[in-house]
């Protein structure tokens, strides 16, 4: 089958590699509908060193079950499914608890021997854990909104829900990328009812203030901060979503977030160390929360208003590529032509 | 009056002041009853550089009111009362949502005019917000318990409530201090079942055990880390209380901290920058939190227990000391002979 490889920093190329099959009895063969490119995907795409073997790449995709392991009870043969960017067995006491992401038992895509989403087929391990069917066709234009269940839209919500967004939190959000916009729907569906979005690109912006935003702010580092503490009476929000994952979204996050607020990260940090010290966060008792979102322990709570059309999160795909021309598509990211590629094999 | 100054690392020293008067019709001339030598004030102890006119210190203290400007209503002459660490109106929203430490029109004691509690007599600004007045005579065995009202009680309290502690979480707690042994109470208080203090000095850590500790960790660094995550199944807690402020605390909290945790912190940090990124917190969705406490908030949750002689923290002070020698205190606290030690004016 064909499947997409990273080579290097903006070496993306699509290759063949032997079909994957079921290798334990909790396997199960996905064939890929649609995946997608994602704005992590970019952060390798700048700075991964040479590497002959390359990587397998995607962790979001919806697909159809071909094939089951003989333990598999949950999905079956012809069911289309939505997987999460982390695979989970959904029994241990993490998965329990609702964070996936650090199961005792599973793991993410593209390493120990597992693909990766933006290829025809993927081995998906824990199918019973991992795989969650919806009863829709593969034609259907709900297609793109149950694949930002796959990771956007759990991340999102993943950075609202970590900093307890209510009806009496102010918001910010750092960001208008797939994460940050859909950290605005998330925000609004959880009751904010002032959602700062700090972004620049006037079209995601206002796809951005479609999904709730009441403000936005286009200025960035201090300037952008100043703008902040204006609309929000000198104070700063309650929460600020950083859906970014540099250092000056970090600095721009202190920067904005009121006294006793919180700060939830869900943009990979491209850093080790920050400041949280008394001139950062101690001083004003500052909560900074987030990390990879449990995408999986989201996906039965926003299913329905996806199913149901009350929200339309797959408005953050502009653009489509067929998987041939996946290099395109992380182009059209990179230089931001495009704000989220959807692939299709 | 006398007043204790430091004039540098180690240069601590009793010197007469004018008595404080009356400046605002909000303030109170409060008697001081007993203060006392704080973990924090070990920091400038060691490294605060020469300064001739030296600094006002103490930050805690009760005491008796003397007088009372004009528009004081809740406090009288000849009242007990409890000061927090930081002055407050009460009265604006940062108040009203118990963070009197961001309080609009607050402050902090030995800055902008407003002396401190290791001296005969303070003038305490809002007095309305700040004072809590306690059916209690100056003689009463439990004035160093009302003490502990004042910070160390109310950080270690702080703590554990940022931490969100409660009856199915496993706390570890980092320092012996008064604040870390109160961060036990405070655990105890709200319902942990499990509490591994990590300590080393024997006298301290089985004042820990009465306060509710489980299990004691004398280890540090690898080491201690190692010994946390044998007693807890390779996980590490729920949650952490970190009360020291140094780096290497820091970092022992990012040790011992189960995924999805929380490291609260309310030593204060003597450092800038630290790890929060992939490999620390984010990875594996560490909630960091704490700040200086709002000692007022607790007052009235923590005062029934200290009445009513269900919980004795004044058990942190081994020692006292008259103000005249209060140099013998913090030499005392610094080479550890002392816990934590009373000044009597």
């Amino acid at each position: 089958m064909r499947a997409t490889f990273m080579y290097g920093a903006g070496d993306v190329r699509v290759v063949d590699v032997p079909d994957p099959t079921v290798q334990e009895p909790t396997d199960a063969i996905v064939r890929v509908v649609r995946a997608c490119v994602c704005g992590s995907d970019l952060h390798p795409y700048h700075s991964m060193a040479a590497k002959p073997e390359g990587n397998s790449m995607g962790h979001e995709f919806v697909g159809v079950v071909e094939q089951t392991g003989r333990e598999v009870t949950t999905v079956k043969s012809g069911d289309l499914v939505i997987t999460p960017f982390a695979w989970s067995d959904g029994t241990c006491d993490f998965c329990r608890e609702g964070l996936q992401t650090s199961c005792r038992h599973g793991g993410f895509w593209n390493a120990n021997g597992v693909g990766g989403g933006q290829a025809e087929a993927v081995r998906v391990p824990l199918a019973d854990g991992t795989l969650v069917a919806v009863p829709v066709e593969e034609s259907s234009p709900l297609i793109p909104s149950l694949l930002t269940l796959s990771d956007v839209y759990g991340t999102g919500y993943h950075a609202a829900v970590k900093a307890n967004v209510n009806p009496r939190t102010t918001v910010t959000v750092i960001g208008d990328g797939a994460v940050g916009l859909l950290a605005v729907l998330s925000a609004k569906g959880l009751g904010a009812e002032r959602i700062i979005l700090m972004g620049r690109h006037t079209v995601r912006t206002d796809l951005g203030r479609e999904f709730g935003a009441t403000d936005v702010v286009a200025e960035r580092g201090d300037e952008g901060i100043a703008r902040v503490r204006d609309l929000t009476g000198g104070d700063g929000t309650h929460v600020v979503l950083e859906a970014v994952g540099h250092m000056p979204a970090y600095e721009q996050a202190v920067g904005v977030v009121r006294d006793g607020g919180v700060i939830s990260r869900v943009g990979v940090p491209q850093y080790e160390d920050a400041p949280v010290g008394f001139g950062s966060l101690f001083g004003r008792n500052i909560t900074l929360t987030g990390g990879p979102a449990p995408a999986r322990a989201y996906i039965e709570t926003l299913l329905p208003g996806v199913l149901a059309g009350e929200i339309d999160p797959g408005k953050v795909f502009d653009s489509e590529v067929p998987l041939a021309d996946v290099a395109d598509g992380y182009r059209a990211m990179d230089q931001r032509t495009a704000l989220k590629v959807l692939v299709k094999p």
